[in-house]
């Protein structure tokens, strides 16, 4: 049967660790996982316990497009005990995750063939679903002086129609302070493109807050999620803020691409979002986690990595251990029995000589995974 | 701020009936909802407890890209117990609702241009979804002696990559048979384009047993959700069938768009196919409902319709009352207090003088309508 061009995308790399590492459970193996950018968490109980009430008390049909309206303004109010940003409701969009945000901004923002700039490393499927889109992703490969975030020069001159950031980064966890992030904006601007700011690791934060792109102005798409700071990966429910006149477009383009997030995800969310001391509780594993990654790294042999502000990964140079990093991420999964993600998922180019670990799971899994990265190391 | 050409879709204009719905509701009206295509039960019980008791058992993470493997194993067993067709698990994508399925769908098959063979009336998205891909939707007028279903002559020499049919269709509730269905197949297959079947109605039917394409060929994409039988509209999961040499093509666009789909909503799902009880009830419920549309609306005044075979919609030829179908269904909701959705969603020609009426709700709520409509057109 016939399939697209436009199908050809590459594998989300992480996607197939994830699968080789529950067939190698399946044989009884125990595989501790440092891989894929989840917590070990769950919702908040507060979410929970908000939608099994729900349930009880009626149907979750269909919800208006735009989303829950007290969703959009509990959301609205964040922005102002967040950043003191004085922000709309009316310009808040719930999406069915992040992923849902990319698909609609793309969609309402570029046309076939545009080309839309991207830092290298990065999420992989921002790249993967412009390309589904018939749309140019341009890899702006980023230095280490600048903490991996790209730079107006990255991209002077090159008619992009978009310049897509996030911040703090995955895989780097690197964040943009207000000075960068008001530099790319005005560069992006000044081309006539679009900026769009992917904040979905807002929230997990290590010393300073992370600057919103709504901070320095409104016309921009800012896209965001429930599933790392709130804890709710598998939910599959985010938001997005757009300029005012870009909200009719969005709610097009929703109502017939998705109809609406999740009815359910979306109670849920309304209620983690008040579940405050939980969510800090998540932050303190974080922090611990953090602090062994950084030691631990070190010690097993990965020295070349840098503190993250941000997010929950270490990204390490291992060119001096591999030239092929995906053959590496599963030896280490084969050998020592840790996930990992080669970095060709984030960097096509420079990912051959990278790896990415995540540290979201329990302190428990990540003092087990260190180890065994140790004696891995050591046996090598 | 830039947006694009591929972002001018129309809007689902049932979406906005229901938005105006609601805002007469705020204002303290109480509307007959006979717009949107929901029903008014909810998910079945069983499906809520199952997710609960998981909520209590652990997080609910990302599932892998095609879903809970005994969700996909459980849909695979119905293909025998409902048509007697023995399906490969390994070919069933679980997707964010069927809107999920279309994004996979197009996204695997077709590339910018590509024409693609929709029927009109037919649903609104499937023409939406395809300009935001930038692929051609091509309307096929269908003819009331085809029972508003394509039939090869209407797109003989057409140079179509794909045709898209629905049975039981939206709006107009008919059904192919078996030997329709094999001659739009093959007729499909020897222009070498590829041949998509929206089943989402499938089990809602009221005489014969809806057909699957799978009982025809393994070459071809089945789309199909849990929103409407399993009455689980707001949950957003639904599932594809698609030939073997495909599923990793899907699952690679899947990884990239959507992650996975709700882990929750997979949950309940997966509880809520053994609800058989449930579900048969809600079966009588609109059986009830049919019965009494096909007697009140001509009662009302609204003569020009057909038993539907399957659904739960009435498509009511309404030219001799309006050309404007659009101002119709307005002055239908602020009069009468009923919402109902203007053809125009379904057919951009011949929609302005049609309506489609959705029997989906409570049989109080069916019966109430019906008086409201036809008090409403005995004073017009």
């Amino acid at each position: 049967m016939r399939s697209s061009r436009r199908s050809v995308v590459d594998p989300f790399i992480v996607m197939d660790v994830m699968e080789a590492a529950r067939a190698l459970e399946a044989t009884g193996r125990q595989v501790i996982y440092m891989e894929v950018g989840q917590p070990g968490t769950g919702a908040p109980r507060a979410a929970s316990k908000a939608l099994t009430r729900a349930m009880a008390a009626g149907p979750l049909g269909y919800t208006v497009a735009l989303g829950l309206p007290e969703l959009r303004a509990r959301i609205a109010r964040m922005y102002g005990d967040w950043y003191d940003v004085d922000l709309d409701p009316s310009r808040v969009v719930i999406t069915p995750g992040s992923s849902g945000g990319f698909l609609l901004a793309f969609t309402a923002l570029f046309d076939t063939g545009d080309r839309v700039g991207i830092g290298a490393p990065g999420y992989p499927s921002y790249r993967q679903i412009l390309r589904a889109l018939d749309l140019q992703p341009v890899d702006l490969p980023t230095a280490l002086e600048n903490r991996y975030q790209p730079v107006p020069s990255d991209f002077a001159g090159m008619d992009l129609a978009g310049l897509l950031v996030a911040s703090p980064a995955n895989p780097t966890g690197t964040m943009l302070d207000v000075t960068a992030m008001r530099a790319l904006i005005e560069a992006t601007q000044a081309q006539g493109a679009a900026f769009i700011s992917d904040e979905i690791y807002h929230g997990i934060e290590y010393g300073a807050k992370a600057v919103t792109a709504l901070q320095i102005t409104d016309e921009t798409y800012v896209i965001n999620s429930f599933s790392k700071y709130f804890s709710m990966t598998g939910w599959r429910v985010g938001w997005m803020v757009v300029p005012k006149d870009h909200v009719r477009i969005v709610e097009r383009i929703a109502q017939n691409m998705f109809i609406c997030a999740p009815h359910a995800s979306q109670v849920a969310a309304l209620a983690a979002m008040d579940a405050t001391d939980e969510l800090q509780r998540n932050m303190d594993v974080y922090r611990a986690n953090r602090a062994l990654m950084l030691q631990g790294l070190p010690q097993a042999g990965f020295t070349k990595i840098a503190p993250p502000d941000g997010a929950f990964y270490v990204y390490a140079d291992v060119s001096d251990l591999t030239a092929d990093s995906r053959a590496f991420a599963d030896e280490i999964l084969q050998v020592a029995g840790v996930a990992v993600t080669p970095g060709l998922d984030f960097d096509p180019v420079r990912g051959h000589t990278t790896l990415r670990f995540s540290y979201a799971r329990s302190t428990a899994d990540i003092t087990e995974g260190l180890a065994r990265l140790k004696d891995f190391m050591n046996a090598r």
